[in-house]
């Protein structure tokens, strides 16, 4: 039993805003300012333990409704955590809401946030790195692979800051040289192109032009299911022999399930099974050969863990899937991905897109394209408070609330519009 | 990184036996003495985390060369724990067998019992119990199961030892008597039957005397694969609206699935279902509604996560299993099921057949059918040095090395047969 000082004696929600350049994708564009929430969870005496997760104003509605639930909580009583946020957000939800799997999904997210801090938390009080508490780290460094995305070299609105020294890249050759820059500064060997932007014939071009021009590294495409299921045949048939995976072609597990009966490659997803309900019809359509994991929805850490179980199990593939994110989700992806045997690809990260901004102290900086993980206790990493006040205000002073890709593309490109499948 | 000290320096693995009444079942009966090993894991610093095990000699000798690797191993290095009992068993078995389900098996097994005495080190050292280590209790006291046998008063062969005070119980009314004395005892309210003894008519008898007697308790029977797919459909039908579940009617995932269609009640595993590979196809035929886990063979305190995190997914029920055992796997079993939200059956337990011997010093007591969750550091029993001693003695004198039911039962009843299914 813990002592009530080692008991959670304060939460701290705080939103924040980071720069993020006009990166594009089958939803539109990356507006100005990307939003995540910074949780800290404090204990009687004094340890303070990291989390950080979504910011948008209806996670940061949950988010607060669990966190006044949390107080005298022993942050290793997991269960009864994810408990009392199952009841914070039953109490929150209308009555109809709750049981729909979009309670699910929101019950496992808030809770995600919490769990991380408690593991930080967990780690600080004796003296471990959070991959001891996941079983221990099974490789000493975890890694990650470059994110392409065409974008413009800046945004179209004036978002109150300059261009950032990426360029713009638009066609083939511009994410060839994206790539170079990023193998050069990161040292990436796996590589994924945000695709769904163009029609798909440049998008096989640009594909093709990457396996050629890196052909050591490994390629994907991810086109958020922008195609219906016979232009993912096509493009898979094109791009035979290039991808390491191909990853949601096109949507809904029926979709993903035709596909995958004639595609050579395997297929990933991070948008038909993102839930344990998803995970029954998906096995029995054989429809995804890999799951790309985030502790942010799949329920935190523990979470996770139990999807690899999953994957294990069914012998369906694991990689990890990333939102853009600051240093302490990069810890924890860190941790997860170190003490999870089975996840045997390098791991998305949008941390090259950052523009020099984040929350925590001392930054994990790639080597080779991996990150060390950190042996300092808990998430080894420790919060800069002038830099969450300095993103905090940004925050407050910017107009985002909600990510809203499509309407910011609209804002200059009014014919622009939402379609899945495009093409 | 932890210190030198806190890494494992001596392991030590003691082949204990302990009395066992005539209890029957339908491979025989159980002989004279049942056999535990009992591990010790020491780190540099004195502390010994404590496990419980098979005792028979195979299983020994795996034990055995695993435990030479385990010098030097961080507690919390459970994936390296893995890693390294694989490669030990890898090097011991044959070639031919290391591919073989035999061969995963093998390393589960031999990992589960490692693994519980480091989750106990990890627990001594950081000063919380097991169950915190698992996401924290659920439940302040565990449910227990009553598990009935068919037996004689005493062993139709010297053992060496007199008989128990539980009587015999061959019929109906033994069966009620004996489930009176274990109500009466340790306040189950819950029981199972352990058939496949006697023609099935006589069995449907006993359950329905049970169910009856006993209207408020849940009765299960196991009769451990010994009816055929037709045989197992009569009795379900036979005691339809009497059982809780129906445990291993009859062998094989095709045969479950069969009897599962046309069942009234849930079917239950532990003999089908027994390792991942397993799970795909019992999944798929829709075979079992309830898989009783053991964390002896499902790879131990994280191996049974993972199962509780499949059954969560795919809605199977999720049960505990026992094999004859002492303290300190009465005590695993106790703070896993504690910490395991979705086990909501009562737990078997072989305890009440023990004949006043264990091999720990403060014994874990059944109030209202249920154990209370230790919340001294790490397992929260302590070894009797002692009574260790004498059981290890017990080994020694006794002649048996490996289970044989069969064998001893042929030796009393020369024209006894092994069949499956008999009935």
């Amino acid at each position: 039993m813990s002592a009530r000082s080692e008991q959670i004696s304060a939460v701290r929600v705080t939103p924040v805003a980071m720069k993020d350049p006009p990166l594009l994708n089958s939803n539109g564009m990356h507006e100005p300012f990307a939003l995540r929430a910074i949780i800290e969870c404090e204990t009687g005496d004094g340890l303070i333990g990291l989390g950080e997760t979504y910011g948008e104003l209806k996670h940061l509605a949950r988010l607060r409704s669990a966190a006044e639930m949390l107080i005298g909580l022993d942050p290793f009583s997991l269960h009864e955590l994810h408990r009392r946020v199952a009841v914070a957000l039953g109490e929150q939800l209308a009555h109809a809401e709750v049981r729909t799997s979009h309670y699910s999904r929101a019950v496992e997210e808030t809770f995600a946030a919490f769990e991380v801090a408690c593991f930080d938390l967990q780690g600080k009080r004796i003296g471990r790195p959070v991959s001891d508490l996941l079983g221990g780290a099974v490789r000493a460094a975890v890694p990650y692979s470059a994110y392409l995305f065409y974008r413009y070299g800046e945004h179209p609105i004036a978002p109150g800051y300059g261009p950032d020294d990426w360029g713009e890249a638009l066609d083939p050759e511009g994410i060839v040289a994206q790539e170079s820059r990023m193998v050069e500064r990161y040292g990436f060997s796996a590589l994924k192109l945000k695709g769904g932007v163009f029609p798909p014939d440049e998008e096989i071009e640009a594909a093709i032009a990457l396996a050629e021009a890196f052909s050591e590294h490994k390629v994907r495409i991810d086109p958020n299911a922008a195609w219906g299921v016979e232009t993912s045949i096509r493009v898979a048939k094109a791009l035979e022999g290039h991808l390491e995976y191909l990853e949601d072609p096109t949507p809904t597990i029926a979709g993903m399930a035709q596909v995958a009966a004639v595609a050579a490659m395997p297929l990933a997803t991070n948008m038909c099974v993102v839930e344990l309900e998803h995970v029954p019809p998906a096995v029995a359509a054989n429809a995804v050969q890999i799951i790309l994991s985030d502790h942010h929805f799949w329920g935190g850490l523990s979470g996770s863990r139990r999807l690899a179980g999953l994957c294990e199990t069914f012998s369906i593939g694991l990689s990890m899937h990333s939102n853009s994110h600051l240093g302490i989700s990069l810890a924890a992806m860190t941790h997860l991905a170190a003490a999870t045997p089975n996840l045997n690809y390098a791991c998305d990260t949008h941390t090259p897109w950052l523009q020099g901004e984040d929350v925590v102290k001392e930054r994990l900086v790639f080597k080779n394209g991996a990150i060390s993980v950190p042996t300092a206790p808990g998430l080894g990493v420790t919060l800069d408070r002038d830099a969450l006040g300095e993103l905090a205000e940004q925050y407050a002073s910017c107009s985002v609330r909600r990510r809203d890709d499509t309407g910011y593309r609209q804002r200059f490109d009014p014919s622009y519009e939402l379609k899945r499948p495009r093409w």
